[in-house]
């Protein structure tokens, strides 16, 4: 089978938007071995496939058939109203994976997926098999909660996604057709409306990007203008946080509501901020995503500290073991924050796009794959009881009722290429590290890096420069804020570092050969809360390098019980368990019994944990 | 207009459990004053004669007067499919205030309403008007969610204390066909089920001691041990622990799943264990409550740790911020806990009684009585968002869409004097300390008492024996465990104490005119946390007496931030303030700013909380 061409061919066609920093095209960067690509190489040859299977068993393809007409319509719908975007999702994944590693098989269930899409879709442009199944007549009739636009909005993305790695159209025309049906029904002077779980914005600006149509980018800022102005929702059971309808966008400041429904508007409205160079828009984002990070974020990256309404607390409330953390919240702040750091080129974005991809998005799912959490607890006590299946203390599941995460994490590891490296008029930025190839055109000339490292285990990051334009350029390097004490070398010659928590750029005019060195101090350390964090006053957090860790039951001396265990000073004493959860460095933390006899504790990093046995566990743990 | 008789009619039929302790007659105490016959005279005044027009205005009592045909069924039902169950409850409140001040305008309001739900009844006996009008042939076909016999439950209630306290047979006419019709419906043999919402299991028991019925205890009994076995929940999105039925009753020892059914059905439990000589069933229950009350229970009293199910939490899960400690689960708290110290007589449990009743009972409604808090929290933030009705930020609300927590004060309250004393062979026992005249038959003599005493404000309780047998008899006194250092004198002379936390039995040959002087250490007190609870790790709480005390943002300087500001040692000065909030007794402690400068912050009775506005507010705060 021949390679897919891997051209991006969005940003052949959109206008340039005034951004910071810009993605390299597809393809552009390759991770090649190491922590991502193991789990990438998983979530290819495991979770795509067996999630193929959880959607024939759900009736999620079956309902695509029945609205296709290959079986029969009369026998209606199964699952939730929703269930058409996880087939979106895992179409997303699947394409990315074709711009990654080709494979016919994928290829051949994505040609047959998205035929079967094509087919379901009703003469007009409208595809819901919800709506043409269980509820006839009901188009566009519950916006509040009926998940059309939705549903619509991972269309969008699986078409953009699918025309972006592989160049075939085929969902491309599905999406078009159905986004302008969209244009021809919604705004001003038509139907005004929102959708209750947005994610319509950030597709249609997609869409647009890919297509140019300007009409998608319209559409996009009208559903992020008109949100807020109680279009959507009467108060009620769920008010209007929950929908994000209390406010006008650009008067947030403090996020509320369901968590993933905030972070995907959000990002929603950064694109079109971007887009339509809206800076006073831009900067309400910018002061909503600060406030976020340092009071409503958990240590893990993980956002949404309610079960109730799957919903942001108010600032400084993050309890641990109540933490929501939903998989799809903490996939949607890193589409967020990534966005963001396009827009302004600021590392803290990129850093915790890493914090929370290492630690609350990987945590979702198993190191086999085939089992995901929902929910991303920070702490499990002992007898603690499930009545929920998506409570942590009911351990990873291989599919939900509400499918919604599975297919996310699929499609997040599947693109995590993209989030190597960026570009700018200068030359080439790099976020996050781990072994890869980075090329570009800088200026219409080639630049070639290859990245060695064997981070986040060990701190070195060794980078070749395989390609270079004679001009001088800047190869910019994300230094951590946690990364106090790193060095730099330019072929042996250390670099002045200044503060870390920024940028470093390292400007001349490289040769092929020229090797940089980055040194991370990649050794655990101890992290205090904010003492406004009231369930975790006067407890520590073991992190190393971007990874939180956290202490299971099952690896400690039989005398500790968790919640009665203190730490106290001493050394940290790590060791690299290359046998253990797929190979990982352990971390010895020296502890008090409650009686005050010393114990010893040892932390594995959090996303690892309920691999082996699902037991009490806890990120935080008292140090007084 | 006549007083209503106010015999016990229950004792006189059903055959006598094997209780410690058991109630006095209705009637026989009366509180004549003070702190709680304030607020019986706003729920007889005010908050009862309210509540009808909320009935009214809701809709809930035109369901009524269409299931009886006096309005046309065909217009169909209003409101939720359990709304019967607040006019039961209401009718329950206006039956014990008949018993307590007899007024002409609730005795009409109550046979007028007692006459609508007897025509609605249907002819075999059933009575359900959502099922009548809005699901008819639904009988008893989703027990899980449907709640048909949680508002039998209530009607049977309702009945019961119309019986007792007024004589007027109605609706124990209606209960007792509804319940011959359960009884005929459901058991070993017939249909095997039970209801998703205990109540039911109580309320049988109650209607057996009314009527001496067996097989309404035979069903109290079936319905208790049939849960646990799976006949309800089929694993799903709430499990069985929601709905109690994850274990058999009498193997549970923790507490789990939603908080007002988990206590419901204890306190039904408890009823049967009593009734059957069960005891190795209320050795369970009495197990189950200690967990809960050391672990599972807040500060106030209050029950239910989590929004999401509205159910109790992991022990030690009690944070402050998120806390539901809905109101009917603090009443249901009362009424299990007065059931457990009536089979043993054990002080503890009426220290609980009067905990709960004092803070997460009486919270729950404002002081002029026409607005009700559903969720009973311990801490607001600055800024907190209220997205639901619910929320405390909202503040109370005069009716909600699911109504059960109002007219569930109403009863309570309308029967608090119930709760004041006990007797057994040996004599009488004072539980609640109030202005109040108790009466009873000792052995078929005489006994009477006038408790005199300004408590809570005030520690010092005076006892007059207004009535006495020429034998020798025991009056108990309640100790409650806060009580270190009270003093009781007999007619001038000390009494020794010994420990507190228990029953002070004074035996004597009683005269009339005796004086009992019991001097309680009503002082403002620090009250530390268990450290197991996370959210409240380092922080104090102020008590005095019986009350919990909170600090509203509003009474303190214009530097305190609550969040911000830690409590120091030294003085807790109290000052009485005839003025504030119906007359409170304050507490000035010394605190810190943030800044290391000296503060003093205001404490109020908790109970008083968002009487003047809503704001930031915590029963906890920092103490380093």
């Amino acid at each position: 089978m021949p390679p897919r061409p891997r051209t991006d061919r969005a940003a052949a066609v959109a206008p340039v938007a005034s951004t910071a920093l810009r993605p390299l095209p597809l393809g552009a960067a390759t991770i090649t071995a190491g922590f991502w690509r193991d789990r990438q190489d998983v979530n290819r040859k495991a979770t795509i496939p067996a999630a193929g299977e959880r959607l024939e068993e759900a009736g999620t393809l079956r309902n695509l058939r029945r609205a296709a007409g290959r079986e029969p319509a009369a026998d209606g719908f199964t699952g939730r109203l929703f269930a058409d975007s996880d087939v979106y999702k895992w179409l997303e994944a699947v394409a990315w994976e074709q711009s990654c590693e080709p494979s016919e098989d994928l290829a051949e269930r994505q040609a047959a997926t998205s035929a079967l899409v094509a087919a379901a879709q009703e003469p007009d442009g409208y595809l819901n098999t919800y709506v043409r199944l269980a509820s006839p007549g009901g188009r566009f009739t519950d916006l509040e909660k009926g998940h059309e636009l939705y549903c619509a909005g991972h269309l969008l993305q699986a078409a953009v996604a699918q025309y972006r790695a592989t160049g075939d159209g085929t969902l491309l025309t599905v999406a078009t057709r159905f986004a302008d049906l969209l244009a021809a029904h919604f705004g001003p002077g038509r139907v005004e409306g929102v959708d209750g779980h947005p994610l319509i914005e950030m597709a249609l600006v997609e869409l647009y990007r890919a297509t140019g149509t300007q009409s998608y980018l319209e559409l996009a800022q009208y559903f992020v203008e008109a949100r807020g102005h109680g279009l959507l929702v009467p108060p009620g059971h769920h008010g209007p946080a929950y929908f994000q309808d209390h406010l006008p966008v650009r008067e947030v400041r403090i996020l509320a509501g369901h968590a993933v429904r905030a972070l995907y508007l959000a990002s929603g409205a950064t694109d079109v901020a971007v887009e339509t160079g809206d800076t006073e828009l831009l900067d309400a984002l910018r002061s909503t995503w600060q406030t976020m990070t340092e009071s409503q974020t958990y240590l893990t990256g993980g956002a949404g500290s309610r079960w109730y309404g799957e919903a942001f607390g108010d600032p400084f409330e993050l309890p641990p073991d109540t933490a929501y953390c939903e998989t799809c919240a903490a996939i949607a702040s890193v589409q967020w924050s990534w966005r963001l750091l396009l827009a302004t080129g600021d590392t803290k974005y990129a850093d915790q796009v890493e914090r929370t991809l290492y630690n609350a998005v990987v945590s979702g799912v198993s190191l086999t794959g085939g089992e995901f959490f929902y929910v991303n607890t920070l702490k499990v006590r002992d007898g603690a009881y499930a009545d929920d299946q998506r409570s942590a203390v009911a351990g990873r599941q291989p599919w939900y009722g509400t499918a919604c995460c599975p297919p996310n994490v699929m499609r997040t590891l599947a693109s995590l290429d993209q989030l190597v490296a960026t570009s700018d008029q200068d030359g080439l930025q790099l976020h996050l590290y781990a072994p890869a190839t980075v090329s570009a055109d800088l200026h219409g000339e080639p630049v070639g890096l290859t990245v060695t490292t064997r981070y986040p285990w060990h701190g070195k990051v060794s980078i070749i420069v395989t390609e270079s334009p004679g001009s001088p350029w800047t190869l910019s390097l994300r230094l951590p804020a946690w990364a106090e004490g790193c060095t730099v070398t330019v072929n042996g010659s250390e670099e002045p570092i200044g503060q870390v928590g920024r940028s470093l750029p390292l400007h001349r005019r490289w040769q092929q050969g020229d090797e940089v060195i980055l040194e991370l101090p990649v050794r655990a350390r101890r992290t205090l809360p904010d003492d406004r964090v009231d369930s975790v006053r006067g407890c520590v957090a073991i992190e190393r390098g971007p990874l939180v860790y956290c202490f299971e039951q099952l690896d400690q001396p039989e005398a500790v019980v968790l919640d009665r265990t203190a730490v106290v000073a001493g050394e940290l004493v790590e060791s690299d368990q290359p046998g253990l959860l797929g190979g990982v460095t352990t971390v010895a933390v020296p502890g008090r019994l409650p009686d005050g006899s010393a114990t010893t504790l040892t932390a594995i990093p959090y996303y690892a944990w309920a691999n082996r046995s699902v037991g009490p566990m806890t990120v935080w743990i008292d140090a007084r």
